[in-house]
């Protein structure tokens, strides 16, 4: 598997909100290698906390990439026979600008001055590097929970730029209770003091919010089955209740373990832009009915949702297959039976696999 | 309706944890008549954020109590034939000693020096207050949630005192995602600087954690459903995305004003302190199965669950159910539907009212 990781700049990027980025600077990593014709390119979409870095062992940090174990040689994405590229997305933190980036107007960093982007926003970013790479049509674009927004607003926004997508644990808008659940992470982020308005590099960051913040990610990630396998009411080091509010439980041990790491590897007003785009995402938009947003659409798709995730409802995906089975669309879907709730795409990947599998040769094979 | 309200003083109460708690208050109010054999007495007992005020119109805020909708005349708990009592929890702060009460060796708040107390420990202290009205046996323990956990305490701890026992949306021990969500939101309030170790009365209390703490507690009461149907995705007071991290959405405005107003009337040490005794509480400690642990009850049961209730699941009551009826006890129980999430057993209560109202009827009527 060849890897490649690189940033490519642009000059400036138009925004949904009417405010223009420039330059935007574009983090990539690339698996596979692009055939002649340029057909087998896959667009591997991150998730809300994601980064470009989707396979193999990362240089850096010593880690395999967020989907390792749906891409690289004989994988679900196979990269002896496929393209892989991920970026990181636009208002990240880990290559693309972003609100840590610096605002070459100011010479400092956007903080709060960065303008408020869209998943919309994000794939126009994304298609200037596809564009970069003079890839004409993606063989598929794909990703899980945001992945999965991203490779919605693909198919509509961008319909003949791709010939297949699939969208894993998502949905075409945010419920009231994703964008609850969403707010509650920035309102911590935005009580912590060191938060600073949004102005805090070069000191010290709002650890504490972005720490809780990121808690309460982890249990909507997680299935109330699968917290019982992995914690049940196991106690942490001790046989007897502390009476005291140190650790008792296993799960406030992990809980406090991933919320402290979290702000070593992502910056708290990423947290708030991102989830804002997730917020604001409505494939509806304008339209009125699904299946009229989706009208555009040529690609054939492959919806998947998993039974326990009870933070991307199978619900919303078979929102998605209505609306494409009422335009007589291409589309397949599975609800895979699975305990790990909304990580199950990233942890639970062996039907994944073979439907994925399948569905990417049948569609290289129909190519022109 | 006969309300009395009214706090008596304890020399003192022997702990779960060892320790003891010299005096200790119990804030109480009652609705309704104790009869001649003192035997039509219903304890009612609230959940986490609840207080003594369980029905009639508060003098002190005019608002109605938690249960208002229950407890009155020709109501489910008809204050015309019962006599219902309900207190504040030990550890709360309404009236009854907690966190925020003086500590009388100190004559400063107890803050984190108050002990950490169980839900054996509150139903102690409800003991006592019964033992103050000379009530041999009471009619019924009811309660939702945290008030279902100590009407299981009472009918185990306390069974020649307990007729009856109506645990609503309930649990005998808090699974590991109860865990979490508690645990988050203690993290929030201890994340705020203001918290400054429990020491901050008379000073600025720690308001923006509690808020947050409310506010993932809010969403976790209402259900996917519940939250669609009231919020949906509408904006709030605007047509178009502000593209600033103001209030967009109804559902973030209900969530900010719930968790700001929560300070006016929560003490965030009694936050961590009740949330600790409901994740410390487990029925089957000691006993290593349900059904022994349950072996001491005497009394009837009417166990009731809601179908979108996601934070005390129905499993959760089955399993009461199916240990008590391996030891042929009896039981009666009902799922009923609703879509308010864990909020059902205090907001859609027509079914509700009826179950009990003939539960306690015959129960009454069974009386020697």
């Amino acid at each position: 598997m060849i890897v490649a990781a690189n940033t490519v700049r642009f000059d400036s990027l138009s925004l949904d909100s009417g405010a223009t980025l420039a330059p935007v600077e574009v983090a990539y990593e690339t698996y596979g290698e692009l055939n002649a014709a340029k057909s087998n390119a896959v667009l591997a979409l991150h998730a809300f906390s994601g980064d470009a870095h989707a396979a193999g062992i990362s240089h850096e940090t010593g880690k395999p990439g967020w989907w390792d174990n749906m891409i690289g040689p004989g994988k679900a994405f196979d990269t002896n026979r496929y393209f892989v590229i991920c970026s990181n997305v636009l208002g990240g933190c880990r290559g693309t600008t972003g609100p840590s980036s610096v605002d070459p107007r100011t010479g400092c960093p956007y903080g709060m001055s960065f303008p408020v982007i869209t998943i919309g926003d994000m794939v126009r970013a994304q298609k200037m590097l596809v564009d970069w790479f003079a890839i004409e049509r993606l063989l598929t674009v794909t990703g899980g929970s945001m992945g999965g927004m991203q490779a919605l607003e693909w198919a509509v926004a961008h319909a003949d730029r791709v010939v297949s997508a699939i969208p894993i644990a998502s949905t075409t808008r945010h419920s009231a209770q994703q964008i609850a659940f969403n707010e509650v992470g920035r309102q911590a982020i935005m009580a912590d003091p060191d938060w600073n308005g949004g102005d805090y590099y070069g000191k010290r960051p709002p650890a504490r919010g972005l720490a809780v913040a990121r808690m309460v990610g982890h249990i909507t990630y997680m299935s109330d089955d699968s917290m019982h396998e992995k914690f049940g009411r196991r106690l942490r080091g001790k046989e007897n209740f502390s009476y005291a509010f140190d650790v008792d439980f296993e799960v406030e041990s992990y809980l406090r373990y991933r919320g402290s790491q979290f702000v070593n590897r992502f910056d708290a007003n990423s947290y708030l832009y991102i989830t804002k785009a997730m917020d604001y995402f409505d494939l509806t938009n304008g339209s009125g009915s699904l299946a009229a947003a989706l009208e555009p659409a040529k690609a054939r798709f492959l919806v998947i949702s998993f039974s326990s995730d009870w933070l991307y409802p199978s619900y919303q995906s078979q929102e998605i297959v209505r609306a494409l089975r009422s335009r007589n669309c291409d589309v397949a879907y599975v609800e895979l039976e699975s305990n790990y709730g909304h990580d199950s795409f990233l942890v639970d990947v062996a039907e994944q696999t073979n439907l994925v599998r399948g569905f990417l040769a049948s569609t290289f094979e129909k190519l022109p």
